[in-house]
């Protein structure tokens, strides 16, 4: 908890109108994306920063002070990574959303951390140039949070995460002191990669103020292929056909027979009601090599029995298909009060057994379960209706949540492929990670973060 | 120094045959491919390490006896990464080479750390996957080599470094303790990247045992172009402009003239003697659009002055051009008794100042230098041939290298892409690294290392 004169001490060091103390204000930054009820709390002030050295004064003092911050960006997070456990400072990064230099010719960018991901890719693609990383809400989030998060997406696939592309990053540490770490060049070969260690840390390590991008030349061409599938295991061996056909699809995502129906209910998209599971299969490249690309995608599904293959090449048939695709998740909200979505990721020989096993576990709690994902990575996506104000459909919901959690470990998977810990998974971390790296990892808290006081009550219980 | 107890101890815990303690034994193991004069040692002990239990055995008492373990693979790094400083044990690898599972679907493999790279290539190869990591000495260099030192290769630019082809690693500490770090699926977003911290750490921080590796599908085709420039700058213009037709090459290398014309006087190739320096530029994806991509490789050199292009498809053809690539080092090591390389980066829009800086340098200090290097990436390995035994020239090198550094500091380069720091270039780490951020490596290595004992006297002065 703040007090008073900690809140005239930092009005006297930061622009007036860039601290939110009202608690109306502050409501505003009691939740993020996350939907489940954790012991969150109000922050005790909102401050919007706007340049590092204002980062570093108020880290400084809020060190001294042993007054928690917690970074956040556009808020989009869904597991609770950017919400307060114990008050504190909410380091606002909207007004830290600069494009500061963009160099074609080397292939990089340099970005505030408030920079959203959106306007991020569309100066890239200005110069030809591709920034990959495509979490869903890519159109307000921010590479803050990107970063924090290591956030993945639809592309991950054949394009990798976040920290495929983070040449290099300046951060401000719990005691104020600004790190460079990394260099601007695409290999570095010179001591512990620091900028990789903060990359997925959630804001538990450092602040990040400053990032450099990697960008790759963008592909001139694209088109999209969907197939319907009797079950999940043919859909994944023509994914396995697709493969050894020497095809790297940019996507390869699926979306359940409930998916489908659901959308189609809400949102009618022409979509085939009648079979187990849809494909959506991107390839990308040369317009020369996209002919070639389809033929062999197609001949993999056919051989793996899919149905209602289409090919689409024009811009506008792929986007409605990738609106229906996102619509999922709203859709599946209008079910019921309420959505909650998760993430899990099993190696790709895996998959149809953790699909029919988030199917089964729903059922038998009586929930109802949409489920959508990534094939190519093996990354599942159960969105599940309920009312979260039921107290027992929200027992129900916690107990799915951790079986679904033992079935992805015991399929050799992990329980969290591109959204982070946060606060929803803190309890299950020690179920996935090795005793000793966790031990490692608090030690490498403490060495960072000695006060605790960088987003507390997230990753680890410390 | 170990003592003659600490010998016959570990005798009694390994197999007799497994452990060398002969001099003339371990002088085999008194260098590694470095070729600078360093205050280097004999190892006391060499080991073959057989099984992870074994190397555990060996760390733990040698952390309790204070003894450094110095990890081996192939002995082909070139900044003394794998010798001894202080004597000590060296694990010698080359017993755990083994490909341990391959997972054509799931695209990963797991091996053990000497497992060679040319073995882990053909293996993929033979499921029309790929790994694309492929530093020059690919042939008998091992993975664990390659992931201490983060190792690229001439595919860099397109296919990244190790680093981004590791799902998981598992490490002994130096206690003995075994770790696993990372899930082995494509995406993990479940807490601090640990493995990530490993890569690149010079056996500094732990012993890789095993590793998990991603796999992507081979491009099934590919061709080379070779142009001819008469200034680096245009070169550069052309690579550019090879970008901005959104061309994304595999590789693009360039030798210079002197490296052109010492490779045709001792290795005739057929090579233009008469330019400024050549371009290597190999595109690859499927076979419909190689002829799309060498049209546009064109049209972009040709519009910035390149002469003598060629376009090759014949896999003989191309090989023999790499052959010739990769004779620049045989040949300039026949201008003088020794041969030394180094490897300094920039972001490519310097790489004309850094190339010509490092001629500049070459004849301020009487060395015949021939310079190569990954035009793609910014990567320039010059190669200075010497008498390493000349005390003259054997300052003027370390003159000209420390020169050499500078230059790629001041252009917004680092001094080591892919090479390591090991001992060559520990008193230039503070010249690039921010010195906050070395401190906090320091502790890191003392989390991970408190009684010092893994690969002493490489990367930083403790």
């Amino acid at each position: 908890m703040l007090l008073k004169s900690n809140i005239e001490d930092l009005k006297k060091v930061l622009k007036k109108d860039n601290i939110l103390f009202k608690e109306e204000e502050r409501y505003c930054y009691a939740e993020d994306s996350a939907n489940i009820k954790t012991e969150t709390s109000l922050p005790d002030l909102v401050i919007f920063v706007e340049t590092t050295e204002e980062v570093q004064r108020v880290a400084k003092y809020a060190n001294q002070h042993k007054i928690p911050i917690i970074s956040r960006g556009a808020g989009t997070n869904m597991v609770g990574s950017c919400v307060c456990t114990e008050g504190g400072i909410v380091l606002n990064f909207s007004k830290m959303n600069k494009i500061l230099e963009f160099n074609p010719d080397d292939m990089t960018m340099k970005v505030q951390p408030g920079a959203v991901l959106a306007d991020i890719k569309n100066m890239a693609e200005s110069a030809g140039l591709f920034y990959p990383p495509d979490p869903a809400n890519f159109k307000v989030s921010t590479i803050g949070g990107s970063i924090a998060q290591s956030s993945g997406g639809a592309k991950s696939f054949k394009y990798g995460t976040t920290k495929d592309y983070i040449l290099s990053l300046k951060v401000v540490l719990a005691d104020g002191t600004l790190l460079r770490l990394g260099s601007g060049t695409v290999k570095d070969a010179v001591g512990y990669h620091l900028n990789q260690l903060i990359i997925g840390s959630e804001g538990t390590l450092a602040i990040v103020v400053e990032a450099e991008l990697k960008l790759i030349p963008k592909p001139e061409s694209n088109a999209l292929v969907t197939a319907y599938f009797d079950s999940i295991e043919s859909a994944v061996n023509g994914v396995n056909g697709i493969i050894r056909e020497r095809i790297f699809p940019a996507t390869i995502d699926f979306m359940d027979k409930n998916a489908i129906n659901t959308v189609e209910k809400f949102y009618p998209s022409g979509l085939n009601t009648n079979k187990e599971c849809m494909l959506l299969i991107e390839v990308d490249g040369f317009a020369s090599s996209i002919s070639t690309q389809l033929n062999r995608v197609e001949k993999a599904l056919r051989e793996n029995n899919a149905s209602d293959i289409k090919l689409l090449f024009n811009q506008n048939d792929m986007e409605a298909v990738w609106t229906a695709r996102r619509a999922s998740y709203g859709a599946t909200a209008k079910l019921a009060p309420d959505v909650v979505t998760d993430d899990v990721i099993v190696p790709r020989s895996s998959l149809s057994k953790m699909v029919k096993g988030c199917k089964d576990i729903c059922n038998k709690h009586n929930l109802q379960v949409c489920i959508v994902g990534h094939v190519g990575d093996g990354n599942v996506h159960p969105q599940i209706a309920l009312n979260l104000d039921n107290d027992e459909e929200y027992k129900n919901l916690m107990d799915a949540k951790s079986e679904i959690y033992s079935l992805a470990i015991s399929l050799g998977g992990t329980i969290s492929a591109e959204h982070g810990v946060g606060i929803e998974k803190i309890s299950y971390v020690d179920k996935i990670l090795d005793s000793n790296a966790i031990e490692y990892m608090k030690q490498i808290k403490m060495l960072f973060d000695s006060n605790g006081i960088l987003n507390p009550g997230k990753i680890f219980k410390m």
